[in-house]
């Protein structure tokens, strides 16, 4: 199949490569020009312009989308339109807000062009070796990409989740699984840390990986982040993040689904980000006033 | 009526003017005789040993400790034993855990000695002016203590809660609910405090104690700490902890009670006193492991 | 000051009553005519018509809408728009959420009428006896009405917040600290009520409010619930929930605050209104798949 | 290897016929005689008392406890000590709570007996075709048995995590995060049904554990079990727990770990199993007082 892919950032890169070893014709495209000579060197088509882009492909034209969400996905897509014709095929393979892929369809199925929503898991090692995708589209936009989706996916890592919206629907919900998984491990293991016994994080990564009811990938990345670094003492436990656990919660927020598990672990990467806290401040200035128990005061800069 | 009051920190001394100021001899004692000359400076008679204290009372003596929780209340009851008679009365007004009450009352009780257990409230505001008090004894010794405890407390403010134990425990309970009511109102003021709005954070306070369905002596508290301090600039959001909330939070687990709340304003204070936190490196290494997003690097000392 | 009352169900009503007995004149309007013929009634002169109430009231006019959030709140505005002069007065004094307040006043100030919103708390009995209201008005609007909000607040009760929409917003915060106090307090008496002791509750309440660090009204009505249903027996536990909850834990979702304590309390209400949890199926199932744990089965119905 | 294993229940069963399997001569014992011969069945040589038990193995003994936490360990020890020679080998391959281990571990050593702390994953699939074992011991009693733990455990499912009760310790820990992993799960799973899509839940179990960031067993067994039961109609959300994970937050609490996520994961456990609550009811009860809202009344049964 031809592809146009947009956007070479990390995941885009990856998965030019992934498509062009399973024979796909990848032309890549992105804004800024040193990505794509980056691909070139790898060996993929390039292109300097959308219109270049949409030019060298043969209809029914397929371009992915791999650019960040919100405004650079509404940009490509409105200088898009213009250039496409009927039922060439519009892929957005980023992490964007399902609300946004349902407004975004309507517009594009307006215009008679096809829009597919790509939820894309498996991090950049996925990307370039197997990911796994959730995959929001028509029935027959979605049989006309399967082979697309077979080939770069891992065996059984794709899935036509539904309707449009679906695909990047379920990704969210993943990316909030994800957000308590990750904390349900950060907290075991400071547990360990602060225990009295002095034990090797790396190598009971390992052993949980071999037959405990938490063997995860999530648990062999753990492990090898222990092995670069036994006791992570060059990293700081700040923890961004990127916008689906917030959809997450807010989503069970609209729909009335308790999440607390879910909630906190994004609240505590939130915390993470803060140095002092003003709750904190508060709650300390009440203790002082009722019971006279100490303040630490604010050192002058 | 006469009453030994054994510990004169700032809830000891206070109580111990209080009772002077409702026409009860206080004798006051205190491990270290600095806060025995500050008493007897403000005209409470002040002893220098246990058996002074136990000498100068006249049987059916009355003993109000006032001492740290744990073991210097475990002391001073194994110096008193010999030195008591029979149906004298040791109160443990302080923050003691109500399992070691329950433990100590069966001790005491073998030998003939009455034990009360008293929670109390109010901070040392409430110790001098009248306190709110919650009383674990059995009737007829309660009995005997009540007009001390009408005279200490703020009318209405005592209550016999029930046998040995249920003082401490229903004022264990008391902090629990604290510690989340505190939670609330500074979770509440850090979202004012980040909001779009230019607020003032001490009239807000001050209207919310007007007529509000949250108005409240932590309310009060509040807007007084706004009015030393407009935006609690001054002081680090670290919030220590003496004991109570985590005693609530483990005897809900043990009852199998969910308590979301009070444990989640536990571990907010927990978490305030953590610099960087083990848990948040984890998770930080695995975003970095999987989707190659930046991690912190830690600057050298 | 003469007031067009616009909602005369609980709340109006009794700010009607309210306003009267402070010498203002009130005008009573109500949809359905049955809450007009009640105003009239107690001596609130009642119109019919949205058109009949502005004609009976003189410019500047101040009409004072107490419906119901969202498109009640809309449908009204949308009907006076055309009724209106210039500067004549709108207050919302519901329960609306501060965003939808501050695209209704830029689209009112857009047809020179002034728009006033007022976050009203202490419930029915303070809306008839004597409020708590935060406003968010510009500075000489607040100023033409501040004699009213005088009268019908306790003492100290109001405060100008700031512009537009500040009012609505700190009543939605206020309210997200109620569900995190209310929690907090529900938690402990659960804790009570599972404990060895047998104690009895409403002389806890009674106690807590006398001279306690978490001494409220909130307390207070906890005391008179149980003076009316000593083990709460006849009710069950099943919290709804209105809006402001959840909206602040969107805002402080959108501005980054961590608010496990009020996040928690909004999720055990969400709880308490199910019968059954997807998400403890889920895992009572896995529990099931591993170890081999006895699931509960469904009975037919 | 010669082991006697003692309680040959799901666990202990599995066990050994996974260590005859491996040419380990294992003698099994339960107290209830219908468990041995339902192994001598499968070709486990079984004794019906534990001094034939004893009697059977030559010394340097091994043996296996695998009974349940608390009294039956106690009670089994006891029997067991004088029937035993210096440097036999008692392994605990239950859940025990690693403070029990600890004391165990130091009465035994007391008596020469060697005791080994076994922390047992991978559920009753695992006890059977090759488990994951956390290991307490001595260095060398370690190495006597390593070739046991290599033999039933699946390649790399072993780890001797230090002295004595670490094996255990590690173990509790394990099911916290298991708590933590398998609520996100739920809650993830919960979002997905309430959501506006139809969707299968099964299929995106499956495509979740093809190459996605979050597969995993717990994700396997989430397939198997939609597979079985599509929309788990049959089960009900009640979650029992069996202690380890609330031994974790206990844990975490006296060593002051802020543990949000795993707290939750029990809180819900424990919500699930109650039918209503009394913290929904004193809540229900303040709202109706404050505001009038409407309870729910409990129907007379």
């Amino acid at each position: 199949m031809q592809v146009g892919l947009i956007g070479l950032g990390k995941m885009g890169f990856n998965l030019a490569l992934n498509m062009k070893d399973h024979g796909h014709r990848v032309i890549g495209y992105n804004r800024s020009p040193g990505a794509v000579k980056k691909a070139e060197a790898e060996g993929i088509a390039g292109v300097y312009s959308l219109d270049k882009l949409v030019e060298k492909l043969a209809p029914r034209r397929v371009l992915w989308l791999m650019v960040p969400a919100g405004k650079p996905v509404d940009d490509t897509i409105e200088k898009l339109i213009p250039l496409l014709d009927e039922h060439d095929i519009i892929i957005d393979g980023g992490n964007s807000n399902y609300k946004d892929t349902l407004a975004r369809y309507r517009k594009l199925r307006e215009k008679g062009i096809d829009f597919v929503d790509v939820g894309t898991s498996g991090g950049t090692e996925g990307a370039r070796y197997g990911a796994c995708t959730m995959i929001g589209a028509e029935d027959s936009v979605f049989s006309y990409l399967e082979p697309l989706f077979r080939d770069i996916c891992v065996e059984g890592g794709y899935l036509h989740t539904g309707p449009s919206g679906s695909g990047h629907f379920v990704k969210m919900v993943h990316n909030g699984v994800e957000y308590g998984m990750m904390q349900a491990i950060g907290e075991g293991f400071e547990i360990l840390e602060k225990s009295l016994f002095d034990l090797n994080y790396r190598e009971i990564a390992r052993v949980w990986n071999h037959g405990s009811v938490i063997r995860s990938w999530l648990m062999e990345l753990t492990e090898k982040a222990f092995a670069g670094d036994p006791k992570l003492e060059k990293i700081k436990g700040v923890i961004h993040s990127s916008g689906e656990g917030l959809w997450t919660v807010q989503e069970a927020l609209e729909l009335q689904v308790p999440v607390p598990v879910i909630a906190q672990a994004l609240f505590m990467r939130y915390r993470s980000e803060q140095e002092d806290t003003f709750s904190g401040k508060v709650v300390a200035a009440l203790r002082n006033r009722f019971g006279g128990h100490a303040v630490e005061e604010k050192q002058p800069d």
